[in-house]
């Protein structure tokens, strides 16, 4: 998956130099557990004790699915383009978080079927407008899942390469659940029933009907598929966007702060695929949706936060990011014990 | 506690209105979870559907406890000064988390054993130097638990009517997760070995020794203590003070949002006596410390984040301060379903 971009390995010698660092600041060894863990990642990550996570910036991807046909989902295709205007329009949850936050923020028409007017905000990808419907044929093209993933990765790795420090990871796609416990069930072999929750707000028997779907669908291929395979069945095309969005952002050394279930897909095929990816990525919170805490599981993740959320839109990893610039600022600006003048633990 | 201070209830009138506010917003209803009920329970306390929690400020009590003589910390009493002296020149994790967060910050002397010079930021309650060794009497007089409530209750609530929205609380006192450990001993019966843990960093022949110096504290009184009693037997000043000032910022109207450990002691304290301060209070984080989850469970409570840390100094409650205004900015700023023209769930 993407062999063009390569991605440097995180060394011993700056992850050991930031923990070095990190305890001598004033405070028991330890004690600010994941806001220690996060600083001495995001130090090996940039290779210094100087880190920043500034600017920062949130890529949203929008696409539609074909899946939705079936009846997977609680809302109509066309809130996929009704959003995506709300997010233009500087009104949903994710531009209000992105504000609170700092963060900046990207909208990427990653495959919608809806026409949006042109708007200085909006990034087109003009690959296809929406998925195929994965019950009867492959989601995406081969061409198409390569555009998507290549897409997302130049995308990314241009704003890194500008001096983004963090990228992102967020989507909007009516049915795109549906995608990521179908990408989940091929790569991992979860039980579709297990993973399949409510999405947008699926009540009890529209739960049953999807997983009764989703299996039919999965029946089309056998066996356990390659993430590549995998994202060409199911899709959907904000997914591979995303994936390959992780691996353009650690191609060139900035930190991928990965939102819930959908982005978690993404990366799930990301650093299945390109697992020298893994030093950079970030997952930010557990999300609502029962299928991601198996998904976390599979993958080894401990989210930063558990909100209950279930939203999407890269809101879980705006609000967990203010904890990576704490982090930073940990490491910048904490005394040590020797400069602060503060005796160690059993000094006499 | 603290009769003079006077709790307005938080109304239901004003509960379901912000609700209401809350389920036109565009997204699925609920999908910001615990971000929701944050957002209503502010909206609450303010009476308000335009929330704001800006300017905060943490409270940082500091204040030294008898019993170390009895060899329950890791650290010397001098640490306490020390770290006062740290917070005063600004190189703490308080003080780091702070400024990254945009709260500002008081530094208490409530109690605290060694000198200070004078410092503009310093503030003095002049009660008494630390508090008693509390294996052989109360760690404090009736008399001096009564001005350590009062000031506590007078300092927050007076931030509180000068504008201060948010009262955040912290704590630095060596040996004052063993007056926690007391208090939830003697409020809720939890057994002292399960509530003990490692505070700022013993080991485990340490723990099994605090176990058994905090056992013997333990039987110098007899079953279930009210609040008052078991502030007064266990101190310290730094909890009482705290206790207080949940009571002064509800009183007045603020929000309060309570660390770890030492800091959900005082408000166990502070709860139980006067339960209508419930729906003003917020609890941050989850400690690693084990006592903590316990005592949580006890009040009923369920903490924002969880990352490990073990701290104090209200840095739990720093980082998860960034969350209560992400809550606000999504009551005040996002888009409605009918402003935004996004279609309802099930449309057609």
């Amino acid at each position: 998956m993407l062999k063009d971009y390569n991605i440097d390995p995180v060394t011993d010698l700056a992850l050991d130099s930031a923990q070095a660092a990190i305890d001598i600041k004033t405070k028991p060894p330890g004690s600010l557990g994941r806001i220690e863990q996060l600083a001495r990642q995001i130090c090996g990550v940039q290779d210094t004790l100087a880190p920043s996570v500034d600017p920062a910036r949130l890529l949203l991807f929008a696409a539609d699915h074909g899946l939705v046909a079936e009846g997977i989902s609680a809302w109509p295709s066309e809130v996929t383009t009704q959003m995506v205007t709300n997010f233009l329009g500087g009104g949903a949850a994710a531009n209000i978080f992105a504000r609170t936050n700092n963060v900046e923020i990207s909208i990427i028409d990653a495959g919608i079927s809806g026409e949006l007017e042109d708007h200085d905000d909006l990034i087109r990808a003009n690959i296809t407008k929406g998925t195929a419907n994965c019950m009867h044929q492959d989601a995406m093209s081969a061409a198409e899942l390569g555009a998507a993933l290549e897409f997302g990765a130049a995308l990314a790795k241009q704003y890194v390469t500008e001096g983004t420090k963090v990228i992102a990871l967020g989507e909007m796609g009516i049915g795109n659940t549906s995608s990521a416990t179908l990408l989940a069930h091929a790569i991992h072999q979860i039980a579709i029933a297990r993973l399949t929750g409510p999405g947008a707000g699926l009540d009890e028997p529209g739960v049953r009907q999807k997983i009764e779907i989703l299996e039919k669908v999965a029946r089309r291929k056998h066996g356990r598929l390659s993430p590549m395979e995998a994202l060409q069945a199911y899709g959907g095309l904000e997914i591979a966007m995303m994936a390959g969005a992780i691996i353009g952002t650690a191609s060139a050394g900035g930190i991928v702060l990965v939102d819930g279930f959908i982005a978690s897909a993404a990366a799930m095929c990301a650093l299945a695929a390109r697992p020298d990816a893994v030093p950079y990525t970030v997952f930010a919170h557990r999300s609502k949706e029962p299928g991601h805490i198996l998904m976390m599981e599979a993958i080894g993740a401990t989210p930063l936060i558990d909100l209950d959320l279930r939203l999407g839109e890269g809101t879980g990893a705006l609000l967990a990011f203010p904890l990576l610039r704490s982090a930073c600022a940990m490491v910048n600006d904490m005394a040590t014990f020797e400069s602060a003048g503060v005796s160690g633990k059993d000094d006499e």
